[in-house]
């Protein structure tokens, strides 16, 4: 890539990932139609060309420091419908139809952002969007 | 925060910001309505508490280590509609109404994520989504 001027990852055809100091990129992740927001995760190299070959979103776990692939667990595979880039390419952003409970969190909800930041009276609180979960995770990890 | 168990962090209603060793968390944008991905950033405290106490868009510029009001130069300043938190609160999502030219990249494209990732006979390449640029960068910051 040494070849390559900085333009060309901006305005290029071709995919030239800019991971960060540990190899990763950000990977952004939104429900196809709604357009509704799901989870944010992080891909390495080898996450990012499973994903793209497979068609169904694979992370990498920083906590577990391995290859992830979404829903392997609950069955709640995300399979990718549209998968864009951004200017700097140093995010991904897919868009998805959850399958199995149709769930993106590991709480159970549809998706991680299911809090919205409110402000009352000049006091930040966290209020719940109220959607019910989709699964119990006990019953998906165990206790 | 020590007496906060991590519980607490995932279901509570409590704004606790999980920032990472660079003291940021990570900022996802997408547009009010259309839901389309807009742009990726990241944030520090102060720019988490400007955002949410201004109602616009305040990131932390990790290549200038400065607080960045997303506009202030173009004038498309970011109208903050609605502001979620994840599970793990180590990342915000915005849902913004762009102002001014009404774009939200610097290339003068309305999204950052201009590009698609698509696969041909085995070959990976990025394919332009075809939307007209809404500025020219030139007029903008100067050449």
């Amino acid at each position: 890539m040494a070849n390559h001027k900085s333009t060309d990852r901006e305005s290029g055809t071709q995919l030239m990932p800019k991971f960060d100091a540990k190899g990763l990129v950000t990977a952004i992740v939104s429900e196809t139609g709604s357009g509704k927001p799901l989870m944010v995760a992080h891909m390495n190299e080898a996450a990012l060309e499973l994903s793209i070959s497979s068609g169904e979103a694979h992370f990498f776990s920083r906590s577990r420091n391995e290859i992830w692939h979404k829903g392997g667990t609950s069955g709640n595979v995300l399979r990718i419908d549209d998968m864009l880039v951004d200017c700097d390419q140093d995010a991904v952003w897919l868009s998805v139809t959850p399958q199995g409970h149709g769930a993106a969190c590991h709480t159970g909800q549809k998706s991680c952002f299911f809090r919205r930041i409110v402000t009352n009276d000049g006091v930040v609180t966290l209020q719940p969007t109220g959607e019910a979960p989709l699964f119990d995770p006990k019953n998906v990890y165990g206790s």
